[in-house]
C-alpha cells in the first residue's frame, strides 16, 4: 500500500466550502488505495490576523510567543479537516507538531527542523486512519512551540514524506504546477511536467513562491518524489525530480520577475580590507537578507559597492548605510527602489557556454540597460529598471525557451 | 514570598485594549511582591467563531477533534498576553494544558481533571516569570487535547491554585463579585463580601453564572482561597470561604432566578416499578440533564411524573418523552416552557426551620402558585409561572434578606 503526503495550503483551506472539497480529495486517494497523511496550512488570513493581534501588543511581539499565537492557526485547521473527512466517512486523526514530535532548533520565526518520529503517525496509518498533521510548526528541546517561517508547511510536508519513506509528497496550492514563466506576464508559459531540485531551488530563492525553498532542499536530500498540483482541478502538475540526462538538453527551463528588489550604493570609499564586512556587518546583524553584492575598485584607489535586498526592508537598511558611509568616509549614499531582478534558470548552462551573452544581447536588442549581474551554475540574474520587467521576461522567454534552441555540443 | 493564581474570561481579554489592562493588573500584582500564574480564556466570541465552523462542517462533529479546534482560542490568548507583559517589561511564559500537564480523563467537551504537575509552573515562577497558563484545556491519558466545558477555566485556575498551594486564586470577571439577588432585577440587591463554598455551589447549579460549578468543588475540596472580582475595576469582590459560625446565623444569602427551564408531564402512567427509569432512561442517554422530578401516585393507581430541564433540550426530550408514553400507555404528555425557578441559599437553613413556610406564605401573598417544590439541606427551589419571576425575586429578597429576619433559636 502507498504512503501519499498531500499539503494543503491556506487558500486551499480558506473556507468551509474548500475544506470539505479537501476532504473529499483526500478520501478519495484513501479509498484508491493508499496511506494517506495531510498536512495543512492555517486558513487564508488567519495568520496574519493573529500577527495583526500581536503587533497591537507590541512593535516587536516576544518571538517566542508570536510562535505560540501562529500555531493555533495550523491547530485549527487539522481540527476541521479532520471533523471533514469523518463527517464524510473517513476515519481520521490529528496531529499537532509536538505530537508526532516534529522536533526543531529553537529560531522562533524561522525554526529548522532537525528530526521528525514517524512512529505515531504510521500507528495511525496502520489503523486506516487519515493522519491530518499541523504544517509550519515543531516543537524545540525545551518543548517550546516553534514556527517555520512563511512557507512552511511545504518543508513540513516533505519532511514528514521523507520521516515515512513516502511514496509521493504532493504539494496543493493555487497554481496548478511550475511554468516556464509567470503566464500572468507571458501568455505563451507552459507548465513543466518535470523540473530538477537544483532548477527548482533558484526559481524558489528567486522569488517564484511555488514552493517553501527548505522543502525542495529536503526533497532533494531525502531523494522525496514531490509533485506540485492544483487543489481546484485534476491536472497532472509539476513533479520535482532528480535530474536525468534529458534534462541537461534543456538550456532555460525557466524565467522569472522578481519585483521584490531595491537596491543602495555607498559610493567612493576608501578601498581598504574589511570594506564590504564594516558595510553589510550591521546590516546582516538586524537579519536582512542582502541579495547581490557587487564591488568596483578604481584606479584613483576607492570604490563602490552596491547591494540588493528586499524593498521592505529598503528604509531601516538606507538608515544604517548612511550611518556606515559617515563613519568611514564614503563620499555618499545613493540608493533606488525602482529596479527588478530577471534571471534565467535551466541545468543546460552547466555544460553549454553562451547563455549570458545570448541574454546580454537579447536584452541590449530591446534597449534595456543591465545594472548589476550575478550567476551561478544554472542561473543568470541582472538587475534592470523596473518598467522594463515585463517586457525583459517576454523577450526571454520568447528567444531562450519557445524558441527552444538546440544546445549546441 | 505570596503565590496569587489569576484568571481573567473572555470579556476581560476581549481586545487589544483589555489585554493590555489585564497585564497592567498582573504586572502590579507581581510588583506589589506576589509570584503571579495567570489563566487565560480565549477572547469573547472565539469560542463561538470556531464551534460555528465545526457545526458548518458536521452537524455532529466529531468531539474529540472539536476540543483542538477550541483549545487554539485559549492558546491564542496565552500568547497575547503574554505579549502585552513583555511589552510592559513583565517576564512571561506561556504554559498550555499539555505543557503543565494537567492531566484528565477523556470525556472530550467535558473532561475533569485528574491531576496537575505544578513543577513547571514553579520554574517559571522562581525565574521570577509570570505564568500564563491556555485555561479550559488539558491533555488526556493518550496524549489527545480536552477541554473542560463552558467555564472550565474557573476550574483551570482553582486547579492551578491547588497544585501550587497558592495564597489564593482570583477569579476576574465582569461582575464585581457574587450578590444576594441579581441587581438588574432587584435594586437592592448588596454584594457579599464572604460566601460558603457550599451556597456558592447551590447559587452556581441554580443558574447563577459567576463561577463554573467544578470550580467551587475543587476550591472546597482543596481549601484554595477563592475571590470573584471585577477586571474593570478595584472593588474588593467576594471571597468563597469555607464556613463558620457567623454565616449560620444568616437564614437566606442569596435569591436566584432561573430562567432556562421548562417543564415536562407525563400523566396517567400505570404506576409500576421502574416507570421514572422507562422514562427518563432515554433522556439521560442523549446527555440531557434533568432537573427536579416529582411523581404524584393518585388513589386510582395510576400516576404522574414531572420533570424540569433546560429549555435548549426541550424539543429533543419532548419527542422522547412522548414516544415512551406511548410505548407505556400513558394517558397524555403536557408541557410547558412558560417557567421559571426561583430559589433561596442560605447556611442558615440547616439548623433553622421554617423558612419554606415563610417562603410559601411570601408567594402566596403576591398570588403566585408554586408548580414544583425542591429542597437540599441549605436551598429551597420553586417552579412558578414564568411572567412572576422578577416580582417572586423581589418580594422574598425584601422579606428574606433585606429585612435580614434575626435567627430564632
Amino acid at each position: 500500500m502507498a504512503i501519499v503526503v498531500q499539503k494543503y495550503g491556506g487558500t486551499s483551506m480558506g473556507s468551509v466550502e474548500r475544506i470539505q472539497a479537501v476532504a473529499e480529495r483526500v478520501g478519495a486517494t484513501q479509498r484508491a488505495g493508499n496511506q494517506v497523511v495531510v498536512v495543512v496550512s492555517a486558513m487564508s488570513g488567519e495568520t496574519n490576523r493573529l500577527l495583526d493581534l500581536a503587533h497591537k501588543l507590541a512593535a516587536q511581539p516576544v518571538e517566542r510567543e508570536v510562535d505560540v499565537l501562529l500555531a493555533t492557526g495550523e491547530q485549527a485547521s487539522t481540527a476541521l479537516l479532520a471533523i471533514a473527512l469523518q463527517e464524510k466517512g473517513v476515519p481520521a486523526r490529528t496531529f499537532q507538531g509536538y505530537q508526532i514530535r516534529i522536533d526543531t532548533d529553537s529560531a522562533y520565526g524561522r525554526a529548522r527542523i532537525r528530526s521528525i518520529d514517524g512512529d505515531s503517525l504510521r500507528g495511525a496509518l496502520s489503523a486506516g486512519q487519515v493522519a491530518v498533521v499541523a504544517g509550519f510548526q515543531g516543537v524545540d528541546a525545551e518543548g517550546h512551540i516553534t514556527t517555520l517561517g512563511r512557507g512552511g508547511s511545504d518543508t513540513s510536508a516533505v519532511a514528514v514524506a521523507a520521516a515515512l519513506k513516502a511514496d509521493a509528497c504532493e504539494i496543493y496550492t493555487d497554481v496548478d504546477g511550475v511554468y516556464t514563466t509567470d503566464p500572468r506576464i507571458c501568455p505563451a508559459a507552459r507548465k513543466l511536467a518535470r523540473i530538477s531540485h537544483d532548477e527548482m531551488l533558484e526559481l524558489a530563492s528567486l522569488g517564484a513562491k511555488v514552493l517553501h525553498i527548505r522543502s525542495v532542499e529536503f526533497a532533494k536530500r531525502y531523494n522525496v518524489p514531490l509533485c506540485v498540483r492544483s487543489s481546484f482541478d485534476n491536472s497532472e502538475g509539476t513533479w520535482v525530480v532528480p535530474e536525468d540526462a534529458a534534462m541537461e538538453q534543456v538550456l532555460v527551463s525557466g524565467v522569472s520577475l522578481d519585483r521584490d528588489q531595491a537596491k543602495i550604493t555607498i559610493r567612493h570609499v576608501p578601498d581598504k580590507p574589511g570594506l564590504a564586512s564594516r558595510v553589510l556587518g550591521p546590516i546582516a546583524q538586524a537579519n536582512i537578507v542582502v541579495d547581490m553584492i557587487i564591488q568596483n575598485a578604481s584606479s584613483a584607489g576607492d570604490t563602490d559597492l552596491t547591494f540588493t535586498l528586499p524593498k521592505t526592508d529598503f528604509r531601516r537598511a538606507l538608515g544604517m548605510v548612511e550611518q556606515t558611509a559617515m563613519d568611514i568616509g564614503a563620499q555618499g549614499v545613493v540608493s533606488d527602489t525602482e529596479v527588478v531582478k530577471v534571471s534565467v534558470v535551466g541545468l543546460g548552462m552547466r555544460s553549454h557556454a553562451g547563455v549570458a551573452a545570448r541574454m546580454f544581447d537579447i536584452l541590449a536588442r530591446e534597449g534595456i540597460n543591465i545594472q548589476m549581474i550575478s550567476t551561478s551554475e544554472i542561473k543568470i540574474s541582472v538587475v534592470i529598471e523596473a518598467k522594463y520587467g515585463e517586457l525583459a521576461v517576454r523577450a526571454l522567454h520568447r528567444a531562450l525557451v519557445e524558441e527552444a534552441p538546440a544546445t549546441e555540443a
